[in-house]
């Protein structure tokens, strides 16, 4: 079982390759939720999101023969950026494979970074058998984005800084889809500060993890229409096993409560962060009786958002004002 | 005239106010001017400004008697809430004269931090006329903008800050409206490190500080419709004499330029900044030949953008969702 012990290795394996995010703060935040509230901001993390921190873990670790032959992975999101730009510094294959009717900008920002994109169906049994087909051919690695002790030990250091950052928090809020960076995040923290609170929060449009955790029964994810679609996926069993067996609560918040989130990150704070990365905050901001006085760390787990809808608005007051 | 001995003092005298704003670097900003950018975050700033950094410097040092009477000013930007914010946490009356038909969400932002609003039309004479009455009758003093050393001095500890931070820097570029900030700028940037050439940059369509530099002649603004807003207005003689005097050149850019720029921000540093933040990015972007392999510093001036267009997409997301 993965222990502080491989985050503290995780960290300084992997330093070299990833961004110390900053820790951002607010008063009007520290106001509204009469909390002191700590951003740890992986939305300024290398392609936009924690991933790369597993990912570079995993692929340090493979013996050099495997290195030769390149990895693989199914996933239209961050996982893939990360994994495509994990290889090409490190210098290996990489293919992914995508659903066809992802959407353009996501397929153009990992092929950017230089990994091969292999179509599919846009079902879970075509992602699996054309993965399944290159390792076959190719001999290449599977890095998946969660379940594993490699990508869980990276993504826990994200709470390794933090809490090296800001001693003395009483909370660590973190979103949960895959559960990867929950149990990370709770391995990093109970190990270094053994009175840290770790919460999970979740849409409650895909509450799947907050169903396994109160019920102790491992529940899939039915592929949900959140908007944070970095948190669509189920627990695996592995990681479902540290989630109960550390984590003190998960809790759930709507649509509207993540888009609020977001929406004051932005307006008040000035930065990007998508929903998955602001479902955390939005449990803080509705957890007020609970968080206040404490020192709250909060995980903001990435920043890659669909920004056509704030572009094209922009490039629209232009071309009005030349019209008048 | 403001000096560095000016800047210091007021670096020390505001420090316990303003927030100390990061400085950050992109590798792929560097990768795609062939420089070593440093992006220095006033959009981090208390009141998503620079602006604080000046008001705080000028209200410290008003006489008792006029912090009595509280002060007054004409802006519906950045200023307005500047001062607003100021005088609330120095426990000072403030009036802010806004045109009858400034943006709702302007108004709230200044009414919020606690200033008196006085309407009037939408005109510079019934600007003036209306904070006139304002002095006369309630003996408010009244705080310009950027026509006042103590703001100049203010507006200077933010290249202060980012010298102290980043050594070696072989241009700033910063953006110019009234010149305030150009002015601190250049006064600190030049008594701290006098290789340093300091570049204005000004949207195109309100190039009055260009003409004005170039043909040494105090130009006025002719009240543009540039998109960015904080930028329309022209140099005083006090900000012309200083800009003629240290500035190395001031350059232009368009109107998609500075949408560009806001537009790389967001996508790859997840950073919101607004257009007359973003202008002295796009100056920086278009003139890869001079600063090619050179220390660039790049002041973002403010983050307070008009969110509608991209929230309102968000929300639209959710509802389609359910339709469903």
């Amino acid at each position: 079982m993965v222990d502080l012990k491989d985050v503290k290795e995780a960290y300084e394996r992997t330093k070299g390759f990833i961004n110390h995010t900053c820790v951002q703060t607010s008063r009007t935040l520290n106001s509204v939720t009469g909390a002191n509230v700590f951003l740890k901001c992986e939305n300024f993390q290398r392609t936009g999101s924690f991933k790369i921190r597993g990912v570079i873990n995993k692929l340090l670790q493979l013996q050099e023969e495997e290195k030769k032959k390149g990895v693989v992975a199914h996933s239209s999101g961050n996982h893939a950026q990360a994994l495509s730009y994990a290889s090409s510094v490190l210098g290996l294959k990489c293919g992914v494979v995508m659903p066809r009717n992802s959407p353009k900008v996501k397929v153009a920002a990992v092929k950017n970074y230089g990994a091969e994109i292999v179509e599919c169906e846009n079902n879970v049994k075509s992602r699996v058998e054309t993965c399944e087909r290159l390792i076959d051919e190719h001999g290449y690695v599977l890095v998946h984005p969660y379940d594993d002790e490699q990508i869980i030990a990276g993504a826990g250091t994200v709470a390794y800084e933090l809490i090296n950052e800001v001693k003395n928090l009483d909370f660590i809020f973190c979103p949960v889809g895959g559960g990867g960076l929950l149990s990370g995040t709770v391995i990093a923290a109970k190990g270094l500060l053994s009175s840290v609170k770790v919460i999970g929060v979740e849409p409650l449009k895909a509450d799947d993890a907050r169903r396994s955790f109160k019920e102790k029964k491992l529940f899939p994810s039915r592929y949900p229409d959140t908007i944070a679609d970095g948190l669509r996926t189920g627990l695996s069993f592995l990681t479902y096993s540290i989630i109960c067996e550390h984590v003190d609560d998960i809790i759930t918040v709507s649509e509207h409560e993540i888009v609020d989130a977001m929406s004051f990150v932005f307006t008040r704070m000035k930065m990007v962060v998508e929903p998955s990365g602001a479902v955390s905050l939005a449990g803080v901001l509705r957890s007020p009786c609970w968080v206040k006085n404490k020192n709250v760390g909060v995980i903001i787990s990435g920043g890659n958002v669909d920004l056509s809808v704030f572009l094209d608005g922009w490039h629209k007051k232009i071309a009005e004002k030349k019209n008048l």
